[in-house]
């Protein structure tokens, strides 16, 4: 178990990581909240409630349950939660306890940070992506229509307890899922993470606590370190969209339906990494072992009958992008990344074509 | 015109008051947004863009309308007002401008706070509870159900303007409602700003901006000093509720439907007035000073037939209150309030009591 810092001008929380995280809890002030509800999904809470309660020290916490699924990210269900809070007699001093993953993270940090306009949440992540990713860093919203996180907060939480233990209930792709996140921060921070990440991909798996921990907290260390230095995401914290560009559009592009999140991002990764070496910022050795070990998570869906008009359509509609320019983040070796804003659109297309063709000649 | 400034730990911004109060747009640096818009309703917006647009040198904003009235302080119309700023092309360089009373300045405030996690805006009040009240301190928010507020932010505005020419097409109602805020903040401040309402109360017509303008802005200086010292309510600002624990359990009790936000406030001033008379806090010629101003503003909706047991109930809701105590705002005599945590609900029934039977002998 690792007791790690996000620490920036605005926030300060610690990020535990690790078998046992959970019994960090035990030395938050639980006692000095006027009381602790628990946003979670009903089979989830099911199967961990009583190791989650047991080491946290938790006394029959109420609990708020929503629907799985990215649909719960809704204003729909922040109105559904928030009356459900105040039936329960929520008021200012109590604390929210978001345990889930990136759905409930992400809707839970919401609600907090508008709940009476703002009360204490802790985030407890349950799934690989969260543990390494959305957890951190204080990001939360909801999605309107199809836009995802239009409405929002930058809203810190004030601890995030990570136990891999709870991942041994993660299904394979939502375990994928976060793999790819784990090899963007491998990327983004090179040296041991990226090596240890090599040498033992094929053998982490959802039970294999012992194993992930370790790598858990590593990875979760790049975003913290990028968070600390910069809590909103104008300068160095775009460096995390490593990967979201091309992913967000293919995302958009098949309506969320044949990518899941990490999947997108992983041939996010794959035609960032094409297009650098295009661009010959990328040096084509530690290009193909970007490439290699994001191949070696699993096959990832189709991308060879997508339209490349399309998809460069949907790039600038990324909302990172001020103004309608995109500002890419490629990478140039293990642990640097380069942000570049005039990337010719037609490089960009050249990449996309260079990896749907790579997919027709399996 | 004067120009104040609400500045504490976090914010820092301009309220500028007065006859061209507008004219400081043209000193704001709207080039630097990538685009403008405003919420606001449209018989407003058709009666006063074009003195608006001209006065703070706008070209053509893009509009957001929403219906006029309570209801559209919802999350409802804060997904349908962000889905109508993404179709316009708002991005996070985008202002917007909200031009309305209460209920816009709420939600256009609470829109600017998330969406996309946070866009700059200005508060251009134009009702006379705005202007000296609402506008000032960055409390945004939407209701819930019945519950007011219980989705917000605190999320301070870039500017504030407030031109009373604007309250020329302010109904009498909200108009009244206005002043029962503004006696609530001459009570705060005693002095001057007292002396001023006592002597013109019956000269103040929606129309009289001259007498109108120096009224307003000593107001809004009673709001921006406490503001100023204590962005969030935990410690100063709850004097500010002067008047608002009577006032909100009379709202509720009624169904938000007997009286105007004002006129509750109005009561809760006379009810407090006579709590702290009862508990010998508020010596007697002053309390008829602050009854006798309240009263002269007009005759207020009856509360000899409401059930004091039923608005003791509604007390403690006030989501104000921490673990549900209740923070009596007191007046000991003009210009001084203090904050009494303990006291006994007799002595509040009987307030309520007092002048409900002062009424049916009237």
């Amino acid at each position: 178990m690792q007791r790690l810092r996000a620490e920036a001008e605005k926030f300060a929380y610690e990020v535990v990581v690790g078998s046992g995280a959970w019994r960090a809890l035990r030395t938050f002030p639980l006692a000095s909240y006027s009381s602790v509800f628990v946003l979670t999904e009903r089979p989830l809470w099911n199967r961990w409630a009583n190791s989650f309660c047991r080491a946290g020290g938790l006394k029959e916490p109420r609990c708020v349950f929503v629907p799985a699924g990215e649909n719960s990210k809704s204003l729909r269900m922040v109105e559904r939660v928030a009356s459900r809070l105040l039936e329960g007699g929520a008021d200012r001093r109590s604390l929210l306890i978001a345990f889930g993953g990136g759905v409930i993270g992400d809707l839970g940090g919401f609600v907090a940070a508008t709940y009476m306009r703002g009360i204490d949440y802790i985030q407890a992540p349950t799934t690989l992506l969260a543990q390494v990713d959305s957890s951190i860093g204080g990001k939360t919203g909801v999605d309107v229509g199809a836009m995802k996180n239009l409405i929002g907060a930058f809203y810190p939480p004030k601890l995030v307890v990570s136990d891999p233990l709870v991942l041994r209930s993660l299904p394979a792709g939502a375990f994928a899922s976060g793999l790819f996140e784990m090899i963007k921060h491998a990327i983004l921070a090179g040296g041991a993470l990226f090596k240890q990440l090599d040498r033992s991909l094929e053998r982490l798996r959802p039970a294999n606590a012992k194993l992930l921990g370790p790598l858990v907290a590593d990875a979760a260390k790049v975003k913290i370190k990028v968070v600390s230095r910069d809590e909103r995401e104008a300068g160095l914290r775009r460096i995390l969209n490593l990967g979201h560009t091309y992913g967000h559009a293919l995302e958009e592009a098949t309506g969320y339906r044949r990518f899941s999140h990490g999947q997108a991002v992983g041939w996010g990764i794959l035609l960032a990494a094409r297009l650098a070496e295009r661009l010959a910022i990328l040096d084509q050795g530690e290009g193909k072992k970007i490439a290699g070990l994001v191949r070696r998570v699993g096959r990832l869906p189709a991308i060879h009958d997508l339209s490349v008009d399309r998809i460069l359509r949907l790039l600038p509609r990324d909302k990172k992008a001020v103004g309608g320019r995109i500002h890419w983040v490629l990478p140039e070796r293990l642990g640097k990344v380069r942000i570049v804003n005039d990337v010719p659109e037609a490089e960009v297309a050249a990449a996309l074509r260079d990896l749907q063709r790579a997919e027709r000649h399996e």
